[in-house]
């Protein structure tokens, strides 16, 4: 390993462990050999495909640079990487702003600053997981950028970045950008409920208990799960403009004119996350993504002026259907140092269609949205997946293309388990919209010890939705692993309310069925059995089931995470 | 068994095979104990599930009565039928017609004569799997029903009539009833190609060899598959006339009318039967029904006028919406000899919508339906269950409420694998429309004997579609039972077409995609391996997937059999 090499001389004497503890966690590289961890590098990637240290996790790593990026050509980065020795020299050179500022393109050659060092990344340009977005860190300093990705963060992502250091910024230079370095750019993020499961602070991505989920019919917005891939941005209602483009009539609408210019329309919709249920692809084989177990998926009521009929008004009709649109592009106001949004996409014929329900949402559960949520306006499209639900609504685009984004392109889409990183190619599938049936058990949890009381039963709860309006119809749960099945009771109508002291929720429409279902069995427990695996699936109208298994749905993402649900359980005898 | 008790004074002496031989098969009975087989019934029911006299075996012959039927209380059968034994007589009694007509309600008696005999089968209409359909040959003879349902004519079902038998009808009205004794209902039907696999002669049920099947893109009409419920009507084109009911203006619209008055709309839309690879779900557990292969599903062009035109004409619009109408129900002309047709409903939103694409055709790839197919006009629904597109379509209505047909109401509705003919409840589930996505492999075969050659690869080629518009966007497939993986190749664009000579079929439109896909892969067949499972699954762009194993999604009524597909072949080294 070149690190190895380079760093030898100064770890000489030092165990790999002595030469960590030599140097404070976090400090700045002791020598212009790295910036951090070099040594720990120097001790080898195992072949257990698990350790910071094995080039091939780093890959998953990697697939986190740009909040949930894909890795193309990063698999390169070690053959690449093993360029001559540079020669040996007393001190490492200085540079200037000014000339660090000069090498911002590929073709002047790409240099960075980090932490007073100066690196030339040219090379590593081609192998940055987050694509060609390192470019606009070109001549200036990565700070800002790996402020917004905590997990750059790490060690091994600091070793990688210290085999491309050509010398040191001019100390002068180091105070002038101390002095502009922006404080936490999530440091505006509100206050979350404590009882939330945090699967990472920032960006902030958060689950709630499942058995608090499976207890109400609509989430309450305080553990509705979190999923967002930025800082949450602030936003001024008052100032705020909503700016609708492609259309006939450009439109620019305060949230007054959104709220009185238009029908005000409520309704109840499940939002899922691509990667609800990952940590069960990840119990296969290790896959790329924050790892929510099941309950990143929440219901709540959502009002706000539909999209169609935005878009009427910006004078979309039939003669602008000749213009060849067929997507509504979302940009939302949160935004990386380099000011790129998050964005997402859907078709056109969703957001036109009568029966679509798309909202541009100023109220969830009856309340401004939450900061979280989006405040003061989101994009609910009902049915499809959480990542284009877009929040922080800043943009409406009609156009001929899909979103650009990174989270359209090279994010959020299904492959085979034959797939690897080496051989995906992002553009052979579509983006997800529309999810596929799916449902879990949030009570009893896995791992839960029963005891045999005298009825011997036990009670089993939990949610069923299926994506594109549609309804869930039947949850088959077994209490043998799946040997036989009963048919579980849906929880409908004024029960789901009541518990809440809710109006009942009326019966979808025909293709509408954007909320979940919550489901329970009462049974009797296994005579006699000590370990019992619960199982459910559900059944949507269109008759789609769920997969029984996993891993012939695992695939490098983890995304679409719908196979039958198990809950293995202990039974104690009374 | 009651039988056995009664007839024992005729095949004393005889054994179970004697007695059989002793009467020519098919003649009438030679006492009034019962009207044939009586003495193969005597030998009594197996335990095995499969032969004709095990009582258990009796409700899947029955589900057939009505071409599909359910059977809700013929488990009380065997119980009922324990009445005390008729007193001795030396000859029945002999009735009129006159006398035999009195009796035709279950208030009055329900009568039925049935080869010269007459029979009481009052206590049996509660029992008859087919429902009180029974009730149509009240009163007179049950020849013309029994005709259109060829399933009756097994000698299980005469000696479940033999018990009812309370006497002989007189002589002359059965000279009388012989002269108007319909033909053969099924006389009509056309000639078909030969190389059509015949699941059901009459009614005519057939499906194509699968190779052949997975050869063309556009499935030509004479192998396309057929699925007729009941004679094919004769109809005259020219008297011919639409009824469409239910709307601010009725319409009686003629051939002419239908090909002049609205705009010719072409879609190509692949049906499949919901009864598609029954065959599969028989294999885990007996159910009821046509036991189809994996060809009861084909692909056509079909060209006619779209149902929301015709609506629109007839008054549909925004002010009828509130109405309250949710439907639209389909009656065919093919009827059995009640005059019962065959019928069935759609959602009326799907009916309604643009990019629904329902079709009232009259043509099938560019000709005039054939006769098996609906000549002159069927309704063409896309992405939904061959059972609502209703062939020799007499009468649309727009309604409130589903079609009360026994096709929509009581059969073609998907159960959970726990559920038997004891428990369900048809009321509980939604009548199929939109199918779950599917595939299957056409080549090689089942069973197939594949010689290794130099190359040692194997070419795998199958069908893939998913209902509800929604493309199907990858097919896995497995070489070793389901354990690797690898990407079909679908055959899209030109390829599909040439090699038939035909156009290129263009991309799907979003949300449109009725048409399915071919595929193909060629893989290196496994070293060493002289047992290959090779297995395939589809992924539609909602990204639902098959269910891995028949067990867990089968039901009664073994439709919606869409697990992955698995073919096993041998290999034999060169």
């Amino acid at each position: 390993m070149l690190l190895l090499r380079r760093c030898r001389r100064l770890t000489a004497g030092l165990s790999p462990a002595q030469a960590q503890r030599a140097r404070p966690a976090g400090s700045p590289a002791p020598s212009w050999c790295g910036v951090g961890g070099g040594s720990r590098s120097s001790s080898g990637g195992g072949e257990d495909g698990q350790t910071a240290q094995d080039p091939r996790w780093r890959p998953a790593l990697a697939g986190l640079l740009v909040g949930t990026g894909a890795v193309l050509a990063y698999g390169l980065h070690h053959h690449k990487a093993e360029r001559p020795l540079a020669p040996m020299e007393p001190a490492p050179p200085v540079f200037s702003q000014a000339e660090v500022s000069k090498h911002g393109s590929l073709e002047a050659g790409v240099w960075v600053t980090f932490r007073g060092g100066v690196y030339d990344i040219t090379e590593f340009v081609a192998m940055h997981p987050g694509g060609d977005k390192i470019l606009l860190a070109a001549g200036g300093a990565l700070e800002p950028f790996w402020a917004l990705y905590a997990v750059h963060s790490q060690d091994h992502v600091l070793d990688i970045l210290s085999e491309y250091k050509v010398g040191e910024l001019d100390p002068e230079d180091q105070a002038r950008q101390r002095a502009v370095e922006p404080s936490d750019p999530y440091s505006g993020d509100p206050q979350r409920h404590p009882v939330l499961r945090v699967n990472s602070a920032k960006p902030f991505n958060a689950e709630p208990p499942p058995e608090l989920l499976g207890d109400s019919y609509i989430t309450p917005s305080a553990i509705f799960f979190k999923r967002n891939h930025l800082p949450v941005p602030r936003v001024d209602p008052a100032s705020y403009r909503l700016r609708v483009e492609g259309l006939p009539r450009p439109l620019s609408l305060s949230l007054a004119d959104l709220k009185s210019r238009f029908p005000k329309h409520t309704v109840t919709a499940t939002l899922q996350c691509a990667g609800n249920r990952r940590s069960e692809m990840n119990a296969v084989k290790q896959v790329k993504g924050l790892n929510w177990g099941i309950a990143a998926i929440s219901n709540a009521t959502w009002s706000g002026a539909l999209l169609r009929d935005v878009l009427r008004e910006g004078g979309w009709g039939p003669e602008a259907a000749g213009g060849g649109a067929r997507h509504v592009q979302f940009e939302g106001l949160d935004a990386d140092a380099s000011g790129t949004t998050y964005g997402a996409s859907i078709p056109l014929n969703k957001a036109l269609s009568e029966e679509g329900d798309v909202l541009l949402a100023y109220q969830m559960n009856g309340e401004d949205l939450p900061a979280d949520h989006g405040y003061p306006l989101r994009v609910v499209v009902p049915g499809t997946v959480g990542a284009r639900n877009v929040k922080w609504l800043g943009k409406v685009i009609v156009s001929r293309e899909e979103s650009a984004s990174h989270w359209q392109q090279n994010d959020y889409k299904g492959f085979s388990p034959g797939t690897d990183w080496d051989t995906v190619d992002f553009k052979s599938a579509p983006a997800i919209q529309e999810l596929p049936v799916q449902s879990a058990i949030t009570q009893p949890a896995d791992g839960a010890v029963l005891e045999r009381d005298a009825d011997g039963e036990v009670t089993v709860r939990g949610y069923a939705w299926s994506g594109g309006g549609r309804e869930v119809v039947r949850v088959d749960v077994s209490l043998d692993g799946g040997k036989t099945w009963q048919v579980a009771r849906l929880r409908e109508g004024e029960e789901q309310g009541e518990e809440q002291g809710e109006a009942p929720p009326p019966p979808p429409l025909p293709g509408r069925a954007w909320a979940w279902k919550l489901w329970e069995v009462v049974a009797p427990l296994p005579p006699g059995e000590q370990q019992v695996e619960i199982v459910c699936k559900a059944v949507d109208n269109s008759y789609n089931m769920q997969p029984d298994s996993v891993a012939p749905i695992w695939n490098l993402r983890g995304v679409l995470s719908n196979a039958w649900h198990r809950v293995r359980v202990t039974v104690r005898e009374d």
